[in-house]
């Protein structure tokens, strides 16, 4: 049976989180507003971290309380790494609440403050207690595919972790290729071992387009049964805490791919164009997209 | 039975045909010379064109003469669109042959001043002649995906010229993405479709990376039965008389990707990276390739 592939609007988060430039909090708005009207499927406004850290996240809180008073058909979604971060997430009523741990080590401590284990059991808990308080949860896997720092990160560990939260009740799993680092043949070798745990599983995939692969990792994914795909509009984004921060998969280039085999045709890429271009401008870089540039195949 | 997958390198002759830097002879054999000992199976030295309209490819008949007096690893090939060119071809030794005809009237009209059906017949009735001399023939359908100016290109009409060739016994085949426009469903069906004909079909597949697709594209063609996989180095290249031309699938790009599948290790990356980069210093432009930007993973 093939599903319709849903997709997963980071470029709010993901996207802008390592730019110096800071977007003000009215365009934001502005976008996210356009962003969830589009037909794409979930939005991460943003992630409820330290603004110290990551003060292009600061209005992250005042974002979702302005948005959740208009009108938006996608499910809004924030990334939440700590307890105090989920606090925050409850207060501002965000639908989809990600939490994620890192499968390396190193990228986890930078990250999180914790190693993979302790940072492990803190999500667990944290997301069993959202579910039980009937709240949407996806937990992630960070540089599953491989770690600026580290390396190779053994599929075992990244099978393991993803074991605990199948365990525990988490079912909605994301992999996460934070460095960039994912061949396709790697991709479908995870996908296929953790889809095959539970019938239960809902997969997504999360690329960075570091080596070019960003997109021929998503078909791969979603040949092993992945069906949310997270993307950034203009292809923007970067952990960071790693080591090489290149952009996410773009979201128009992604769904114009679909388009081009008669799938989701219900999204409209121009104001997601739009918006990547308008980002480009205010951030003085351009965008990694290629539809932008090439513009789009229209028959 | 997964074949071993060849590269056919094609940026002395995709690659710069569209520049308009004119590279010298000698850095052009300096190039042609290191690339041919990385390991790479085919190196595309030329094509035999019209000098007036395609000047890059002025020297090829003195390129291929000078590059056979060296010690070359790799089998030196040249494209030929017509009768002259292919004398020219065989007066240089060229070691396969490349034939091509477009599945696009207006594409074969601007590129060979014949349409569709009229260079076929030329270029099959060539291809005969050439094999029954003993040569290696390669014959390939451009715009085999779509055309910047005539928008879908019918698989029906990409397949019949495939069965053409097949039945004239010409099996060794490559289907081209002049414009960038092919997507994965679409590469396996045609794919599909002509691998099934004979046992004896060789199948290349040659992609354009304007939408981003590229890499995905051949994953998708070596899924569906190609063996052989046309780049370039440094991303570079586009059909001089196409609509939007972008660069082909960068060479370092693609065997990095196999590498980290521990395929091709015997291909050496980083003298095809220092060539791509002079290039593009000689050019005046930037790499379009990831790795050459990102560095390469080393583990």
């Amino acid at each position: 049976m093939v599903k319709t592939i849903k997709i997963h609007e980071v470029g709010l988060r993901d996207g802008l989180q390592n730019e110096e430039v800071i977007v003000g909090f009215d365009r934001k708005l502005k976008w996210a507003e356009l962003l969830s009207n589009t037909g794409i499927d979930y939005l991460q406004v943003g992630s409820f971290v330290n603004p110290k850290k990551v003060p292009q996240m600061s209005d992250s809180d005042n974002l979702f309380k302005e948005l959740k008073k208009i009108k938006h058909k996608a499910i809004l979604s924030g990334l939440v790494l700590n307890e105090r971060g989920m606090d925050r997430a409850l207060d501002c009523g965000v639908e989809l609440i990600c939490l994620g741990v890192s499968a390396s080590d190193t990228h986890s401590l930078k990250n999180s403050g914790m190693a993979t284990e302790e940072a492990l059991n803190r999500i667990i808990s944290m997301g069993k207690e959202l579910i039980n308080k009937g709240n949407s949860v996806q937990v992630s896997i960070q540089s599953a595919f491989g770690c600026g720092f580290e390396g190779e990160i053994s599929e075992e560990k990244v099978i393991k972790i993803a074991t605990r939260y199948i365990d525990e009740g988490l079912f909605n799993i994301s992999l996460a290729d934070t460095a960039g680092h994912a061949y396709p043949e790697q991709v479908k070798r995870l996908y296929d071992a953790i889809k095959k745990m539970s019938a239960d599983t809902i997969l997504t995939a999360h690329f960075h387009n570091t080596y070019g692969l960003g997109l021929t990792n998503c078909y791969a994914a979603i040949e092993s049964g992945a069906e949310i795909i997270e993307t950034a509009f203009g292809g923007f984004g970067g952990c960071p805490f790693t080591k090489v921060a290149a952009g996410n998969v773009s979201t128009e280039d992604f769904v114009s791919a679909l388009q081009r085999n008669q799938k989701r045709n219900d999204i409209m890429v121009d104001p997601i164009i739009d918006i990547a271009k308008e980002s480009a401008s205010i951030l003085g870089r351009s965008t990694e997209s290629y539809v932008s540039k090439a513009g789009r195949i229209k028959y």
